[in-house]
């Protein structure tokens, strides 16, 4: 009996030490406490309580998330736009028309404000250029070696570590929640899905983006390969976004979060359904750890956004002060 | 004493009825014996033993189904048709202009011939006029209404109980083995996705189709729709269907079913990845329960897909022999 009644004791002891470590342990550490963190966890306890009003049922936990500027850093360029620089620099001495062709020409010619005064026509350009004529696979291949080698200019680091660690914690705390986590970005989703499942945990099909055609073909030995062409299919941005949502989700998610007027739509469209929702905006405010711009910055540019999150009681994050670290410690 | 061994007896029994329940209970018990149904269920056994070299872990257990003629039937027409005639009919009033212009008139006067010689630019033209200009909601609405209200001409039953008993039984086989099950259909992906989730157990976001634009709207009040445009903008049919599953899924899959030649290239390109695949085809044999139709028939055409299937050693699904039930009991 004596043993019985220890055993009893040692379970109870381990039940409740469980129960105090579930209770302390702080699923979004790098968040510092303060109305934007409790405005996120008090949503995720709304939609989740069982029985409450507020109830939504884990397959309409749909959350969406931008990813420059959201997920990783978008200075001082786009990710993707380095990425395309260096393919067409590799690129370059098989298309000797290019010295004399803009976008082109400013590009390797190191003149990025050359480069910038193409407009995003110019950007296009130079995306297609650099996306287009090979294989999915191997285009995949080429952003995996790409991002094993180059080295950010500020940070010297891996870009894809330049991602934000208190995202990385948001994203884990909503799956553990039960939602089903997307990036919903503008940047081309060939470009996102080799490394998003590895960095984030979210899967190539959780993955929405803008995206060029490919067409299928097949060799006489019976391979497969879809070749991707220089022709636009779809763009993810803007106005885009909602309608990306529709296409590749099908249902209008619950919670939505960007850091710029290219996400004003995806947010609107978001509050806009019946029941609770949440929409957050990060507002770049920390030049010293990572960078500080909005209404004028050319890219990632934040203006009308923040007046309509401001207005409607968007959750506005200040990187600055909400945010207790920023990147993940160096690998 | 008694009492604690009369309770592990009745443990014991508890636990050797569940054994036995799981063993002899079969999870496609609407597929006859025989190599068929053996060709999946080893399939499965091979891709998920752990430690095994064919072992695929869960992530990239992607199995992907065509939806008219391999979930559903197609017969006389494909259902999504037989909606857009019922909606052309609904609209006719608004669009006097109708009465004598193609395709509209012939099938305004219920000349199915008529209709199906203007091929298939007139099968879009009816599907385009019938499928745009309201919002995706009201769309799936007049989708949900159709289904509660149509009628199948042969066998008196809404069009969506006549989908087949043995793919119901293999989708939650699948699922139940760690597989993500996806439509990857010709179909238009706003007529799917409001019923598949309910049916087939398959969420929104796994609905891979062909679709139309869609534009972004907001009025004064902060209220967004979507609008439906009579533009196509992906065409998910033939060499369609890899682009689709590249562009909506990112993995290639490891499963693929189907039953028309609009199916050959997604066969063919699940099967040339490396590693364990399996690939089916519903042949279409059972004219007393269903249909039997192949090479000739105007819908649903298999051909090529039949020859390279026997040449390739593919799974051709007997529906005559193969299935013990073809659709679910009537509700």
């Amino acid at each position: 009996m004596r043993l019985r009644r220890f055993t009893l004791i040692v379970i109870f002891i381990i039940v409740l030490t469980g129960a105090v470590a579930a209770q302390t342990s702080d699923p979004l550490p790098s968040w510092n406490d303060g109305a934007t963190k409790s405005a996120i966890t008090r949503f995720v306890s709304r939609v989740t309580r069982d029985g409450s009003s507020d109830f939504v049922p884990a397959p309409q936990r749909i959350a969406v998330f931008d990813n420059d500027g959201t997920l990783w850093c978008e200075q001082p360029v786009y990710f993707q736009f380095a990425f395309a620089r260096d393919q067409i620099r590799t690129l370059a001495p098989k298309h000797p028309e290019w010295k004399s062709k803009e976008p082109f020409r400013p590009l390797l010619q190191n003149d990025l404000k050359g480069v910038l005064a193409s407009g995003e026509k110019g950007l296009l350009q130079l995306v297609a250029a650099s996306h287009s004529g090979m294989t999915t696979d191997d285009f995949a291949r080429s952003v995996t070696d790409w991002l094993a080698t180059a080295r950010h200019p500020r940070f010297n680091r891996p870009y894809d570590s330049l991602v934000y660690q208190p995202m990385l914690e948001l994203l884990a705390y909503l799956r553990a929640n039960g939602f089903k986590t997307f990036v919903v970005s503008g940047g081309g989703i060939d470009f996102m899905r080799p490394w998003m499942e590895r960095v984030y945990g979210i899967p190539p099909e959780q993955v929405v983006g803008s995206s060029g055609v490919t067409t299928f073909a097949r060799k006489p030995d019976g391979s497969t390969a879809l070749i991707k062409q220089a022709k636009v299919e779809f763009v993810d941005d803007g106005p885009g976004k909602p309608a990306g949502i529709h296409r590749f989700i099908g249902r209008r998610p619950i919670f939505a979060f960007g850091n710029s007027d290219g996400d004003l739509q995806m947010l609107q469209y978001t509050t806009a359904g019946d029941g609770p929702r949440l929409a957050l905006i990060i507002h770049h405010t920390d030049a010293e750890r990572e960078w500080a711009y909005d209404r004028k910055s050319p890219i990632g540019k934040l203006d009308k956004a923040l007046d309509e999150g401001q207005a409607n009681g968007w959750t506005i994050v200040d990187m600055k002060s909400d945010w207790k670290a920023v990147f993940p410690p160096e690998p």
